[in-house]
């Protein structure tokens, strides 16, 4: 079944230990349509100005990536610039220049408005609201955040989170949303304001799953070089929602698959910089990997 | 098989935020001891002072710890005072009295010559291999040491790894050992230089096995409440080291248990002061905390 995605297209400029990259494209939609694509069609609602050079996202197309909810205003493109620490687990924002992104006024085709799988990416929690009221009947909802909401506009992310079936977010970001420091406890908090799914990304250690009756803990595949991390949560978010769009039932061992599948789209990702790897490679590279992270974990 | 372990005896002052506890018995021998005595008998080599209240370890002499090679010397017992941070993964030493430990010098009674499972806990490079020199043909040697070696004695602690079978160190360790910041590059480094295992102990997240023809990661099991980390790297081992004594063969698979149960075993560690819920666990809730775990993890 096709998904929806609604976030931020940008041209970053990245710097890390291993080398920069210059007006990438990037941005929370760009890179979860490179994950989930690999899985099945993604309709994206975005803006872009009139800067984006769109052979750069001609693989998309080719993978059944709909880019009639785009628009493309005048201006430039979102840009960012940033640069990571040694560890890679630190980075600068060396600039953000929103562009035509200040003002994103996400518009829901109308060919778009029966979409089942519904990836809410990183925005204003009262844009993400305006999208889940344009949907007819999705069957899942998928919400990503930040810091920045969290604290900025809690009371409108408090109504999307009422109204989502997922939650994706990074460990410190869980522990913020639920004031409380013990993710699991904080999992916790979050299922009783509406949510059914917690998944919490904890970058090289994995990743959690929470439901009312589920506890599932993973590692993360073992990169061997870690060239730019930028666009880690997004495609691990594009794996997850992605394998979902391709089950016949929602069950609790799909979910648990659906994590497995967001660590190794990740994986893929973090090896180049901006989503040139996710653009390599096929779905059988995925189930490869898929299959050597479970013989990884087994005992 | 029976297991030998080599290490400090301690009491033990620690304050977390869940409370403290003082002159607590401890000590990387008894910590072992705690864990691995769930599993196979362990025999003790180490020193106390007369102030050492034995009665506090009657429950391991219950469960076929052996104390022919515990010294008793005129002096006071190791002491050890610390105070865990907020989050519990920081901590800091109050003080160290080593005591009678100063001058320990590890004899090996006669009856514990032929041990085939020898754990050398943190101690003295020196005095680790003075140990191995006094077993016969063990079936598999144990390493732990920690920073102070690694800077203070490198060249006494290279000829125990040249020695050894398994390495267990945590993360930090095996960087600084190695001299290598990504944890599997320096563990493929240290599977160099002897050893044909190297066990990676990542706190809250998990554990890395590496030998030349596996690896396998694992999570660690997620407690609800830590009250004290003492110990926790000790029990890790005891746990892994108790099940490979148990095991006919020393397979592939038996060491990714031997993962696993070091894991279960720190969780139950970790719930209590000292090691009083080792102390009130059996076989039985072991076998049961790892199917749960298994069950947490399987996908």
């Amino acid at each position: 079944m096709s998904i929806l995605v609604v976030g931020s297209i940008a041209l970053d400029s990245v710097e890390t230990p291993h080398g920069k990259a210059e007006d990438s494209p990037g941005g929370s939609a760009l890179y979860f349509s490179a994950a989930a694509s690999l899985f099945a069609p993604v309709n994206v609602v975005g803006v872009v100005g009139e800067d984006f050079d769109f052979s750069q996202v001609d693989f998309l197309k080719r993978r059944k990536v709909d880019f009639t909810g785009l628009k493309i205003e005048k201006g430039e493109t979102f840009r960012w610039g940033g640069r990571y620490h040694q560890n890679m687990n630190k980075r600068d924002t060396l600039y953000t220049y929103l562009n035509v992104f200040e003002t994103f006024q996400p518009q829901i085709p109308n060919i778009y408005r029966n979409s089942k799988f519904i990836f809410l990416a990183n925005i204003d929690p009262e844009l993400q609201l305006h999208v889940l009221e344009s949907i007819e009947s999705p069957t899942l909802t998928i919400l990503d955040t930040m810091n920045f909401w969290i604290s900025g506009k809690r009371a409108e992310l408090d109504k999307v989170i009422k109204q989502v079936n997922v939650i994706i977010l990074n460990d410190d970001e869980i522990r913020e949303l639920a004031g409380e420091n013990n993710i699991n406890y904080a999992a916790q908090k979050m299922l009783i304001k509406g949510p059914q799914v917690l998944v919490i990304k904890k970058g090289e250690h994995g990743a959690v799953l929470v439901t009312k009756n589920d506890y599932f803990a993973s590692t993360a595949y073992p990169v061997q070089t870690v060239i730019d991390p930028t666009g880690a949560g997004d495609s691990f978010a594009g794996g997850f929602v992605g394998h979902l769009a391709c089950c016949s039932q929602l069950t609790k061992e799909n979910f648990r698959k659906a994590v497995i599948y967001g660590s190794v789209i990740a994986s893929f990702n973090v090896e180049s910089f901006s989503f040139l790897k996710l653009k390599e490679i096929s779905r059988e590279d995925v189930e490869k990997r898929l299959e050597i992270f479970r013989n990884m974990t087994c005992f």
